[in-house]
């Protein structure tokens, strides 16, 4: 297998680019590694920064020379258009143009967004393309709801797109056997719930293509009853949102060393894959950390190397 | 002031009548109550028990015999219209006719439901009532949030009075003036959110009659930046559920004695009022323990002495 080459914008996150270099330095740590990772950003910024953090100009690292950035206040349309020497842009172009199979990103998201929709595009069949997020289990696993916010508004037949696209990422990336994909929902039968979940349903429950075990109410995200769980993105960002909170409760009752709410840190998560689109995409939060960073370039590789899109091609062929 | 008369269902909950009944002395516990509690249900099965917690007959307890018993899993139209003896039925024949002020149970949900709104009946304006749930704020306050459940599929006038009902609740029974109004939702712009939430904004902003401060996202449910939150009953049962479960992960990780997170203990909050219906009525868990029976007589207590139902009559003549 060829080496995965992986691309970072190194000018993106509130911190950047030093956590992005600190998180790539912690990510190299692993000497099994095989990667070739494409630093994009300004080589003036970066690359002291690279030989201060001990980073080698090895056959694991490119630099890519990006002499612009676009900011968080930024029109994102606006500024992927007038910004083409942006770290974004540039990572847009060498994912698209088949340079790097990955494209990691903490910058503007909705430039990311932009760039995934209209210069990397949606493989064919799928209607709308969607943003998991990881969910940690009280046993210790870890289960993936979707969509937590790209489509506030949803019709059965997205949701029914999402249990495909979430089951093949569990199956694909986070390595569960034909995972158990349950609807959010207000109660356990089959009729509960809103207009949506009630159209939902049945179409779910025909889907050959997944494992489908039923609803799964609030109380039960947090046990291992699904591995995939799909809603509509309104309630899922309120879901996400809460969950993110969790953690932050935690911290403020002085209880974050917990082991089991420690996993609501975002940092475990690096950052959330575009699912749906041809070539892997990952969006980190703006404050990303470098155990964010590093956790950001190993779902990327790991989305690369599994050739999750090639198998979402397939799934929607 | 005349004396507040409340109803309570001895036979409804798991563990009836033992619960119900120690719940109750928890309650008498406090001298300056003056409330008159009718204690309806077998007068066999709850005497012995009443007298062996030392409950004495004084001017402060009524015993109203309720030969039958409507079980969890009976239809509740059908169980409300046969069994008339029933410690539910009698209940709400007690407070349609005026013998008692506010009637409690934690029995059969949907014959409570039933019973609430064909023989109590919705305040005259109100499109649906609502159940609400509270929310234990970081610095020790709490909010509400509703709908919680009842409502699945709504619309933006169903939200706008909502945030009525909730306002009046906040300011009635939990002593909360001018109460601060939100919009859960998934931004804080004003242009964010699905089609509902997109809709709902501007009739929040231009009602008078509330507080309205905006959007509220998921992570701020439990800071105090509203103290009611308006959102669908779907959205609402999923959330509601969701921070059940807080209390549940809690215990688990042997947590659950922080005193913030102990405040997720569905025991502190006894049951949930029906919002918009002309008289208090409460539904409690059917788990409830004597703490959680104690605080819902505390609940029909507080709304029937601050005359919650005739301010809201008062809210949408």
């Amino acid at each position: 297998m060829p080496k995965v080459r992986i691309g970072i914008d190194m000018m993106g996150g509130d911190y950047a680019p030093s956590e992005a270099v600190k998180g790539l330095a912690l990510y190299l740590n692993d000497d099994t590694i095989e990667t070739l990772i494409y630093c994009i950003g300004s080589e003036t910024e970066m690359v002291p920064l690279l030989q201060s953090h001990g980073i080698q100009y090895d056959e694991r690292i490119e630099i890519v020379h990006a002499p612009e950035i676009i900011g968080y206040n930024e029109h994102p349309t606006k500024a992927l258009r007038e910004k083409q020497k942006s770290s974004i842009a540039i990572g847009f172009h060498l994912l698209s143009t088949g340079k790097i199979d990955a494209f990691v990103s903490a910058g503007n998201t909705g430039a990311m967004l932009v760039g995934a929709m209209y210069s990397i595009k949606t493989v064919d069949g799928v209607l709308r393309p969607t943003i998991p997020t990881l969910v940690p289990k009280l046993n210790g696993n870890t289960g993936l709801l979707l969509d937590v916010g790209m489509n506030a508004d949803c019709k059965p037949e997205h949701l029914n797109q999402f249990a495909i696209l979430g089951s093949q990422y569990a199956e694909s990336v986070l390595d569960i056997e034909n995972p158990r994909v349950g609807l959010l929902n207000v109660g356990e039968e089959a009729e509960k719930g809103n207009l949506l979940c009630q159209a939902t349903y049945p179409l779910l429950k025909e889907n050959k293509q997944i494992n489908f075990i039923g609803n799964i109410e609030g109380r039960d995200l947090f046990k291992d009853k699904a591995d995939v769980v799909v809603c509509d993105g309104f309630t899922g960002n309120i879901v996400l949102k809460m969950a993110e909170s969790i953690y932050e409760i935690a911290a403020h009752r002085h209880l974050e060393d917990d082991e089991y709410l420690h996993r609501f840190h975002y940092e475990n998560y690096g950052g959330t894959p575009i699912l749906g689109i041809a070539k892997p995409v990952i969006i980190g939060h703006g404050i990303s950390n470098d155990k964010a960073f590093k956790n950001m370039l190993i779902q990327a590789m790991q989305m690369a190397e599994s050739d999750f899109c090639g198998k979402v091609k397939t799934d929607f062929a």
